[in-house]
């Protein structure tokens, strides 16, 4: 078998076989087969597309390109969240204590933050002292003794992905379904978990941004699931505008903590208690959504939730008295309150360009590597459909220089649009 | 600028402007854009394709990578005569010296053959002594002594497409209209002629099987050559069968001299005739075809050509004896003529398997930097449209060991297919 054989078969519009693709991303981890060879295949993949079944291949030869966590030896049975990544999207901090202290195990390895998306783990980092970068050891240890963790994604897993999408990164290879589908799903393969609820965001703020693709998408990473043995169910859910009211790190950990005490805006708790209904489900804790939301409500009243996150902060070296006493998180020089410039029905909050300010502001990365700040974002009052008056408050701007604060102020002020008609809140999810 | 946005423009379709190509091909040629960018490049090319002028600013800007020759201050005009490549094509050895013969200057770098197709500079060294490795300088100086220099590629001369093609041949981006085009045009550029005659072969023994595709590739090229301010003509000719009747190293150069002396198989001299005749119309030394004919006949019956052969043997330092004794050539230790099975009309002799047949005897090599035999290869004795009788002589083989003989045999005769209607012969030219 040789490299260039693969390729051309791809290019030509042919079917991979198993061993084909195997082949493939076996000698591009030994590193036997350059990265020209790596990226010329990934651009016909790109361009001529790939079958559910070859995606499945190819997303277990990228899981078993490195150490395969075998979890079944230490819980009966782990589930994962993961979302395909948007604007205010903090659910997992919220989702997995709720999940974790109803009995059902949670192991997530999450990515960090690039370009308008935040990541899970830099989030969590704004409590100081927590730890993102647990050994596979120490993520099998505590997922046994504390039946949650948290940590980010570790080299020893799918390191065919991480090669992988370096380069793409640099070969314009990054928008590919069958890519990033395989992506995701050998990671969380590579994992071990047995289940996996996806959140598939679509809008304007997701790297999905109709519909039919995050369907597609959400399609393909389950039928590769379903292939693989793994249960996995799929939501699409809106990203148009941001999700919940907080934009930036430390912002939106506190609004996650906040919600397990019941405080929380309405969309983003909707969003959480739908999600975590669903991994109750799949999870076989509950017998249908409606059984699994009460039971998410349930661990929220009587405190068992926060009391999971407490467990989780404490085992991964984070200082728990951020999660009791919120006023704690570092907190930003400059903060402004934007007043409506006119009355109206608020028509627009556009995702992309509230998270392209946050990064901005230093809340995320320009490029991989880049140091963030923490304590930067946004507070969004506003949702589409609201109604608002001229001068009300409209947004609360967290900035650690004036100049910034300036330039924040006019971008989302403009992701802003107002109509005098009435106008339809946008639905939380799509299926 | 930065090139994945350039390779992302060509992956989504759209057409690249001479800068982004210039800054691509300078780029890689340095070495600021790595190889894995220009595969990637490369494949998006292959499968979305390029305009003509994208194309001829490919070449221009892979022509411009190293040292572009100046001919002009050497000598008044000079030509330069390609073939697309095919199995038994010597004829650059026959036409180049009728051409320079009648005082038009012809330089010529040419490349080595690969796979199936043979090269004519592999050719030529199988006169002892004749060197192809001459320098820019030493090109330059015989073109303006003699008149006449066929020698092998310079490195100084479009690097980019040395690089590039290395490149695309493990990456599996070869057969590409605009990439084959623009490699081709790329060098007759750089090499400074000022018109070029383009012999595109199509057939079963041609890069190009259909019509359809070399007509594609013969007006890419002429239109690239008159967009670079070169005049150009583009010939399609036949090849599925082997031109005239000699196939290997040796054996062909012998044929082509030959030819010199008014003595060549009737396909091979009429293809010769009609090529040079070509190269007298656009060097504006005939005004017409059957002017062209007239000077390369009357070059042939007084000597005059086969002497200025002499001149190019001598200058590049080949033992000039060859050229007045054939019998010089080294020849196989096996030679056996093959009779044919049966009786009736020739309606095959496929090219690309005979020219296979011969890279098993030694004649060509499998991959490059492999060393090859100068003296295997066939004579081949019948053409399309022929009448034989079974146990008369059909092709003949030099073999230096006779395993690889009797393999020769099998696949020469498989090349061969017989029908008992009459068949017509195959046309030299298409256009």
């Amino acid at each position: 078998m040789r490299a260039v054989d693969i390729i051309i078969k791809k290019r030509d519009k042919k079917e991979l076989t198993s061993q084909e693709i195997e082949f493939f991303i076996q000698g591009f981890t030994k590193g036997d087969i350059p990265d020209y060879q790596a990226s010329a295949f990934a651009m016909a993949v790109l361009l001529n597309g790939m079958t559910p079944f070859e995606t499945t291949d190819l997303t277990l030869a990228m899981a078993k390109s490195g150490q395969v966590l075998d979890l079944s030896k230490i819980v009966d049975f782990a589930v994962d969240k993961h979302s395909s990544g948007g604007v205010g999207d903090k659910t997992s901090i919220s989702v997995m204590p709720m999940v974790a202290a109803c009995g059902l195990p949670v192991g997530k390895m999450s990515g960090r933050g690039l370009g308008f998306s935040g990541g899970t783990v830099d989030k969590l980092e704004s409590i100081p002292g927590y730890r993102v970068d647990l050994s596979t050891d120490e993520f099998k240890k505590q997922l046994k003794e504390k039946g949650i963790v948290v940590t980010g994604q570790s080299l020893d897993l799918a390191p065919a992905d991480g090669k992988l999408y370096a380069i793409r990164d640099v070969t314009g290879t990054v928008q590919s379904m069958p890519l990033i589908a395989s992506s995701i799903m050998s990671k969380k393969i590579a994992t071990g978990v047995q289940a996996i609820v996806l959140d598939v965001k679509t809008g304007l703020g997701a790297f999905m941004q109709t519909l039919e693709e995050a369907r597609e998408l959400g399609e393909l990473m389950v039928d590769i699931g379903r292939l693989a043995g793994r249960k996995t169910v799929a939501l699409l859910s809106d990203m148009n505008q941001p999700l919940g009211s907080a934009v930036g790190n430390a912002l939106e950990t506190i609004e996650a903590i906040e919600l397990l005490r019941g405080r929380a805006p309405k969309d983003y708790y909707e969003h959480c208690l739908h999600v975590t209904a669903h991994v109750f489900v799949i999870g076989q804790r509950a017998k249908d959504l409606d059984e699994g939301r009460a039971m998410a409500e349930k661990c929220i009243a009587d405190g068992s939730a926060l009391e999971k996150l407490r467990v989780l902060v404490q085992a991964q070296g984070g200082d728990v008295s951020y999660v009791d006493d919120i006023s704690k998180f570092e907190r930003a020089k400059y903060i402004e309150v934007v007043p409506s410039p006119r009355s109206g029905f608020i028509s627009q909050v556009h995702a992309r360009l509230v998270g392209e300010a946050s990064v901005a502001l230093g809340a995320g990365r320009a490029k991989k590597g880049d140091s963030i700040d923490h304590a930067v974002g946004f507070l969004i009052y506003k949702k589409v459909g609201d109604k608002v008056e001229a001068g009300e408050p409209l947004f609360e701007i967290h900035a650690n220089s004036a100049e910034k604060l300036a330039e924040a102020r006019a971008a989302v002020l403009s992701a802003h649009a107002f109509s005098d008609e009435f106008v339809s809140p946008l639905p939380l999810f799509y299926e």
